[in-house]
């Protein structure tokens, strides 16, 4: 009964009210649920988390240089306000589309509409026990651990006796040269470099050697190329080494192999080499491309059910331009609003025009005032970018109070070098 | 090798300097180190955590008020500019007293001075298999597994289709009313009549029961008398039931069973009715009391091994004016600055007046504006000693960033009743 209850609002005894349902609130379902305020609907919004995650400023948080808490803020605190929004703390395990339901781990809940806006996670294409030696960063689960793993790196060196190991232990490889890979690369290079350069004995910090692997011939390959080449010119100002057009085929314990034959000794290996969507494409029986994404119409649903949409990463959309919509984060919140709106539509019975995707540009950040932006024509490298990053970031991040946290964080890093959050917990804790 | 290397500064080829191990960064260790500051010796502090913790605010985490960093620094940062001084993220399993030897997990370190200072867990009293149901608050780790478990109670009472069961996640139960039980009571009530009032939508939060049991006949009994009053009608103001002189004679997931035969039905049981001091007696081979601690001497030291110093809560106490120092931060900071003169005395062979411990008084807070404080001769309760809490608590957060960011939130908190750190993380993540 708890189901129809939380769809139709069991305090109210008007007629029954369309009921949207929205698995996952990252940027896309927290921006469908936002564009439905004073809409004349029941919303349900459905996540296995209680926080919405900023996940662009994650790599900070696995790097020391944001809490948790600075880039996460609780569903229900956002959406508090919004009275005909419910928020359920709850595991999605499979949709029933025949029968319009969305099946939980403990519950069923009815919808009218179904937004599925439930994101990807890393992925190692047939390779998935290189999790342990080479864990992804997707969650502030992942990001807290690897934050251990790489102060837990530079605990051990100290203590090393032996001089080989004690390079293997001040090596770290991160796997993957798309944005997230550039970022892990250069903030764990600034970490050694500069936040805790003076905390060890027997140990130089500095000393630590960071190599950033990519199987393709230039880093972020979704930018221009000259940009390509300012990002890896900045890295290696920076003191990252970079690898290019170098596969990796095995990643252990002891480090990682490439395709050239080579090996590179090290304890601590991150991956960022890609994504695969949720489960989504499954629970609902229908096509996915490669990355697992759920391939939709220009109206971000699916054939033969127009009442369910699947949007964000999740989805493989070609928009009204022709163009492969990107899976950043500008993309599922713009995906989120359409949502929103197409149900208006809707229910006034009008049908809205296809997805278009506004392209702003797309920023990626280096370092201390390392960056690249692509704003089409305008293309930006070092301190302006990185000036236009810090603020665009800034700007973006849900919830005021966050913002003022963080930018107090950045302010007193940049003139101090300072790492906020070191703290080694998680598996190793308690 | 290293253990020597680690001890006598292997870069060094002048005569050996005495060396200081130090077990534990708490208030009592950190401040023994950081007392040798320029003193003749090499320095190792040993301690499983890569932080120093500021206990007296770790209830804050576990109601989510603040995030782990701001009540955590890396020791390694606090003690950088400390040339003398080398950090050893280690666990300690045993001491070697005749050989003068620690030995932790990986290796042995050699001493000359042993400086213990390993402090105390919760503790059941023979119960043990209560910890499941009924966690304590002594680590990060405890504290975000506590928050994780108040805010998921809020979260399964939404979705409960039972009355009953909605009550037994509604209540809240805190076992032990010393000043962790009040803060925690205390914090929880304000959590959920103000924090989280507006979130929910089939639950009331402000319904929320929150029960305070204390075996005793008053709350804070190392207060005076008229500040347990004090404390007691605050808490019940705020809307805590307080249940005094009834002893919990079970905990269990159901809730707790009382000594007069009542039982309180709850799915979240918080622990804070006892401590037991950390294994050092048992390393040591040497009497304790029966909360774990061992009996030192006037000046610190154990029977017949004089350049063994036990200090903070491992410590059983009569200081040199006949009284038992009370196991409080304050206490253990006067300890590590009095067993670093100590060190330094006997270097210049003299010999160190016995300890005395300098009271200042004792605070404990209870919610917005409601605490209590003794000061000797003045008491005070209410906004006053609020006031002097909030105060005193800034002032002695290690680290001046820390104290910045606290200070804010604080201030943010008190103007929006809004809790920064809601997140539910830990077992439940990934």
């Amino acid at each position: 009964m708890l189901a129809s209850a939380l769809g139709a609002g069991h305090k109210r005894a008007q007629p029954r009210r369309p009921r949207v349902v929205i698995v996952g609130a990252g940027f896309g379902g927290l921006n469908t649920a936002l564009g439905l305020r004073n809409a004349n609907v029941d919303v349900t919004v459905i996540d296995r988390r209680n926080y919405h995650l900023f996940q662009p400023l994650l790599y900070q948080v696995a790097t020391a240089g944001l809490s948790p808490s600075q880039i996460a803020t609780p569903i229900r605190r956002i959406l508090a306000s919004q009275k005909n929004v419910t928020v359920l703390l709850e595991k999605v395990e499979d949709v029933d589309a025949q029968g319009r339901r969305v099946i939980t781990e403990n519950r069923t809940v009815a919808y009218d509409h179904l937004v599925i806006a439930t994101g990807a996670r890393h992925a190692y294409f047939g390779h998935d026990e290189w999790e342990d030696a080479a864990p992804g960063l997707k969650s502030i689960g992942d990001a807290t651990e690897i934050r251990a793993r790489i102060l837990t790196a530079f605990e051990k060196a100290e203590v090393a006796e032996e001089e080989e190991e004690r390079r293997k232990l001040l090596t770290f490889v991160v796997v993957g040269g798309g944005p997230t890979g550039v970022e892990l690369a250069g903030a764990i290079t600034e970490l050694a470099r500069k936040a805790i350069a003076e905390d060890f004995r027997n140990i130089d910090a500095r000393s630590a050697r960071v190599v950033l692997v990519e199987a393709g011939d230039r880093l972020l390959a979704t930018f221009p190329a000259a940009l390509s080449t300012s990002a890896r010119k900045q890295l290696e100002r920076l003191g990252v080494e970079v690898r290019l057009g170098r596969a990796v085929v095995r990643c252990g314990v002891t480090g990682v192999s490439l395709a050239d034959g080579s090996e590179i000794l090290s304890s601590c290996v991150l991956w960022a080499a890609g994504v695969m969507a949720s489960r989504a494409a499954k629970w609902l029986g229908v096509p996915a491309d490669r990355a697992g994404r759920v391939i939709v119409k220009p109206d971000l649903t699916i054939e033969n059910f127009p009442e369910i949409f699947v949007i964000g990463d999740t989805a493989s959309v070609k928009d009204a331009n022709g163009r492969f919509v990107p899976g950043v984060a500008p993309a599922a919140k713009q995906m989120g609003r359409y949502v929103a709106r197409a149900i208006r539509a809707r229910m006034a019975d009008t049908r809205p025009e296809p997805f278009r995707y506004a392209d702003f540009g797309n920023l990626a950040t280096i370092g201390r005032s390392a960056a690249v932006a692509d704003l089409g024509r305008v293309r930006l490298s070092g301190l302006p970018a990185w000036l236009l990053w810090s603020s665009a970031h800034l700007w973006f991040l849900v919830g005021f109070r966050n913002r003022i946290a963080v930018f107090l964080d950045w302010i007193w890093a940049y003139a101090t070098f300072d790492r906020s959050a070191r703290l080694i917990t998680g598996r190793q804790e308690r």
